[in-house]
């Protein structure tokens, strides 16, 4: 019988789950090794069967509606012998009632390492494949992992390597290493099922069994299948036909003209005179305020309607009160105008059903008239060569990062807070509800925009999470992708689901996503910013080996602690190394190990410090070093000369003074006078513009220096060259 | 046989571990479930021993030597009748060659759920009792959890929850829920078992087999022995012989006069000119340089030896280098001074020979006469009451908080961080290598102390980890006590080592220090002082739900999340106090949930804020209130006076707007202009002179509100007032 010949006959019968002996047969032809068994009718086949089998043997009752088989007393281990069997039979029998509809009979297999394996489908993602500890500690240890299907053998090899149990999977107590060739058929297996029988709801396979030779055979599994087809069938229809081009991205972001329908509504100085802001900003293009009762607004001819401008414009900004949105967007389909950004609030995000009504209204309206809408409840867009902003206060200058986002107030703040690092930006998007444009729409855009070398995401969910999944993977290789999801919590994910409406991702399937996209995940836009900074000036580290030079024990301390919660190593010296710094560092009050402690280089930096970081660089261990510089301490030579005089020297040498290893700089300081807030900011610049990365602190700088290792170790994995 | 008697048996035949056999009979003494089993010299015997326990059975070899049976190959299980019984005890006969000493038969019991106990002994905190999930997956899922022995039943109670797999001491697919009571007679009797037995040194019970009716039953045991009596012993005899009185420390915190001996050596600005410190400071003692070839430093006479001076100096600063302190401590013995303070470095914290070697000779000279010695490499004492200080820069005025602190440079940092938020010290001091003097000596003293209301540590290490868990349950039963403990990581232990040379703590035994002293556990000296403006302003939270009000979608995901990683929640509000909300914030551009995104309430704020708070702080599923305030946001609403107009409302209100619920304020800035940041300090000046907590950031307000939530939690869990 057929794979979907087998699937269509119990969705014929009304069957939401197939039967043990049938979940065996689809699973053993997606190469799962399923344990050989014997189907048999009535009591006195059972006892031909196992002999067949061989003693001992496992039976177990046969239908479709028992779920749980071992609770309701239907499964029956060990039997040693015919009489057993037969007992046991009989007693399955009058436990199953009506609903019997046979017996499996299967060898008692030995073995005391049991996984799971399993498929399940994401509202977002699609299918993801599972693997975990299995036996009866699975649901209480949740030791699992998830990839996003379609995967590949490496990635099905890599998911073995991720629970919290994998030692399981070596020698273990005299007992053979698992066969990882079989599990990674299982896993990708399941894949190649999940894709090609999208009504195959979920699976699951527990235990997979692994006997003292090693080898894996799965004992029990349970598949049960959806009434339609599969949502993910759909899903990958969409990935392959969604519009071939976002040309008209372009337009959007360079428009040579806007028109803005609600222009006149608002206060002059208010975030929300969007017209206002962009003329402000210097916009080279023209403005067309729509607005039927005025003659001319802020100086700009108004027009009655969208029919009465002189052109087409290229942009329509819609900022009228929601209630007034529909109407907007239909004089926008009448009048030719497709690229449209809905400013407006008051929608799905409210969580009120006239707001989510009204959603609905709109997406109808504008799917229909096949627009391009940024929104609702967005801010739109900010590209700083073609003179455009949402945000009156962002810089005019552009630089290499894409920012898309979904919430606009992260936007502004994010174009703020990186300008405090000399970070600029090529181009940024806040899209807000994602009615119609989503961060997928976004992604290829900026992949192709020659002036983004960076791309950084705020999400708060996506409409299509396996075209994400595949963009993301791609995008990553040649422009590092650097995502903060919120709402990865319990209590986010509720705000999530009132604030854009858009469906929220489980912590584990965001998980999935974050490593097989190999893209940064990062959990504030502080962290952001700080990953910025390094991925554009650190350069690329051989390894995650770290070495700190500072000052004071106790910061030494704190310093070894936060490389390590980033899962950076802070390795000793070799011996050639100290013996080498202890020449010119005296012993008393200095440490020379890993943090070196020693006030003594930073006082004589000319000198000492070049020294020291050329020592330093040349160990073989050594793959990063960080100055860790105490603003308060050396504060008080020469009111702060030496601390710009040092951050100037280590601005000048950069990475001559570390041999082409990547440098960066922590700073502290806790005194609240202005002349070391000055000095400490005065220190920062110097080392910003000359492009050496400084951060405010030893756990950041260990977290963005780990961001920047991890990435290139992704990448290495890949074997794609990192440089 | 006595159980001493039976382990001074095992010990004169030189043996490191007690046979199978006498470890359950031991065991069984102390309230531990062992199975029922039968000791049988040799084959024959196996089998009426086997008809006495009921088939199926377990057969084990025995043997003092045998510590991995299984691998071995000497335990066979679920033996059906006499032949199965006969032909494994031959095997096994076979196998153990010379070193069988008879054979274990057991009743073959069944159950799906293992857990492990045991006992380990700490240099630091001697005795732990252990109770982790069992079975083969142990050693592979670490699933395990500490308590600092001796324990009672209570605390033996709470260890059942903390494993991750608790759940399966429920009922469990369809197996009755597990006997609690008898885990816990298991775990306290580990506890008497090692206080009683010093020369146990591990107690390895796995597994502890619960059976589908819930009993529990301890399978298989280890213990081995120690060669001698174990150190925990002598630690529990120094605990009550530590000195009745630390009198003499009211003495050195507040000496009427010092001696410094080395007072000319060093530079006049300089950090290491301690008695130039101590004079410009104000201190109005009398001060005595020791120096044989000066007549005066700095207006101070000078006097060739302690000898010579006029008086007894109530405290010695010995600040010379570290070859020559050994003299200067002799003379301290000679000419009757006790009371020492050792600022000088180039001690053990060096890691080096020749440091190593001179401390052991200091504090041999130091504890045969008898000095109170604080230090060496130890910056030493603060206590502006005094006009005494070590950091030029600390304030003079005096606060409840003391800082106990083995780094000199944190103690400085400290001051100054927390000096920011208003937050003023009792008194200070930092003891560097803790050679005679430790953190558990000074601790009594600021538990007396009517000035110190809060006590915060930075600990690289303890010597006695008993003593300082006793003392801290105490003490943070009447004051608070913050923990920074340096060196928890796995590099940052290795940094540890080196630095003060102290013993470094394994996470697992500090977690269990931390869960039993109930002490609040901080990663930074930024959230320590962060804690301390929460413990010293908030008040006391009813329960973990937390109302943030705000501004910005994207941001009240970020607080949904922060909060909810910080173990606190941010609940649904409930529909009356929603329908209340709306009748004032309109639904479009706001969001009335939890957290709430209202503009138009801050723009409003003696009105609608005030309106708003009062709702918020009458629901019933609110304990706490936080206004998350972006400076940006409504800087441009007169150049910033609204803001501070909106914090001194929230001053002068204070917990009056929110029915007396603790109210925090978290503050958020990205623009680098200097009038943002002149409109933050303005605005965190008001509030922090008012006492209202107020952060930059939620994810540090979430950890600081947390941090006095779970300690009141504490409080009550022991049934004390927390008020």
């Amino acid at each position: 019988m057929e794979t979907t010949e087998l699937i269509s006959k119990a969705q014929a019968k009304g069957m939401t789950v197939l039967t043990e002996a049938e979940a065996k047969i689809l699973l053993g032809r997606y190469g799962v090794p399923v344990v050989d068994e014997i189907v048999s009718p009535d009591v006195e086949g059972t006892i031909s069967a196992a002999y067949e089998a061989g003693f001992p043997v496992v039976l177990k009752a046969m239908g479709a509606k028992f779920t749980h088989k071992t609770e309701l007393g239907l499964v029956r281990l060990n039997l040693q012998d015919e009489a057993q069997v037969r007992r046991a039979a009989k007693e399955i029998e009058k436990s199953a009632g009506s609903e019997l509809q046979g017996y499996l009979v299967q060898p008692m297999l030995k073995g005391r390492r049991e996984f799971a394996a399993g498929l399940i489908r994401d509202a977002q993602f699609g299918a993801l494949v599972m693997f975990g500890l299995g036996g009866v500690l699975t649901e209480v240890l949740h030791d699992v992992t998830f990839r996003i299907a379609p995967i590949d053998d490496k990635e099905a090899e890599g998911m073995l390597h991720e629970i919290r149990s994998a030692d399981l999977l070596g020698a273990f107590r005299g007992e053979e290493p698992v066969d990882r060739k079989s599990l990674v058929r299982t896993l990708t297996g399941l894949s190649n099922l999940a894709m090609e029988h999208p009504e195959i709801a979920e699976v699951d396979i527990n235990p997979l069994l692994v006997s003292p030779d090693g080898i894996v055979t799965a004992v029990d599994a349970l598949i049960s299948l959806s009434r339609e087809r599969a949502p993910d069938h759909s899903l990958i229809d969409r990935a392959s036909s969604s519009e071939d081009s976002n040309s008209f991205l372009d337009t959007m972001f360079a428009p040579r003209s806007i028109a803005v329908i609600g222009a006149s509504r608002w206060r002059k100085r208010s975030w929300m005179n969007l017209m206002g802001i962009i003329a402000r900003f210097g916009y080279k293009g023209r403005l067309y305020p729509i607005n039927p009762e005025a003659d001319e607004i802020d100086g700009h001819k108004a027009y009655p309607s969208l029919e009465a401008l002189p052109e087409p414009a290229d942009l329509v900004i819609i900022i009228v009160a929601a209630k007034s949105v529909p109407a907007a967007l239909r004089d926008c389909i009448a009048s030719g105008h497709k690229n449209v950004h809905v400013f407006s609030a008051g929608f799905k995000e409210t969580g009120e059903q006239e707001g989510i009504r009204l959603q609905k209204e709109i997406e109808a309206i504008a799917a229909k008239g096949g627009l391009h809408v940024i929104g609702p409840n967005s801010m739109g867009i900010y590209n700083p060569r073609a003179l455009i902003t949402s945000w009156e206060q962002a810089p005019k200058q552009s630089g290499p990062v894409a920012f898309i986002s979904q919430s606009g107030g992260n936007t502004g703040d994010f174009i703020d807070h990186a300008g405090r690092f000399g970070i600029l930006f090529s181009k940024a998007v806040s899209y807000g509800n994602a009615m119609i444009l989503d961060c997928t729409d976004f992604l290829p855009y900026f992949a192709g925009d020659d002036e983004t070398t960076i791309v950084c995401l705020y999400l708060e969910g996506v409409k299509d999470g396996k075209k994400l999944l595949q963009q993301v993977k791609h995008i990553n290789r040649t422009k590092p992708v650097i995502i903060m999801k919120g709402g990865l919590t319990k209590s986010g994910a509720r705000t999530v689901a009132s604030h854009t409406g858009s469906m929220s991702g489980e912590e584990h399937v965001w998980e999935a996503f974050f490593r097989q996209s190999g893209a940064v995940k990062v959990n504030s836009l502080e962290e952001m910013a700080d990953a910025l900074q390094a991925f554009l000036h650190l350069g690329v580290p051989k390894g995650r080996r770290v070495c700190v030079i500072g000052t004071g024990g106790g910061i030494g301390v704190s310093a070894a602690d936060s490389f390590c919660r980033a899962d950076l190593d802070v390795p000793a010296l070799t011996e050639g190394t100290q013996a080498a710094l202890s020449k010119f560092i005296p012993a008393p009050g200095n440490i020379i190990r890993n943090p070196i402690d020693a006030g003594i280089v930073f006082l004589n930096h000319h000198t000492l410090l070049d020294k020291t970081l050329r020592i330093l660089s040349l160990d073989p261990l050594v793959d990063m070093v960080v100055v860790s510089l105490h603003i308060d301490w050396f504060f008080d030579v020469a009111r702060g000369t030496l601390l710009v005089d040092l951050a100037r020297h280590l601005a000048r040498g950069k990475k001559l003074l570390t041999s082409e290893k990547p440098l960066a700089v922590s700073l502290r300081s806790y005194r609240s006078e202005a002349a070391f807030e000055k000095a400490l900011k005065a220190v920062q610049q110097e080392l910003l513009t000359a492009g050496v990365p400084v951060y405010e602190g030893l756990s950041q700088t260990a977290v963005a220096l780990s961001h920047v290792t991890k990435y290139h170790q992704y990448l290495a994995a890949l074997n794609l060259s990192s440089a």
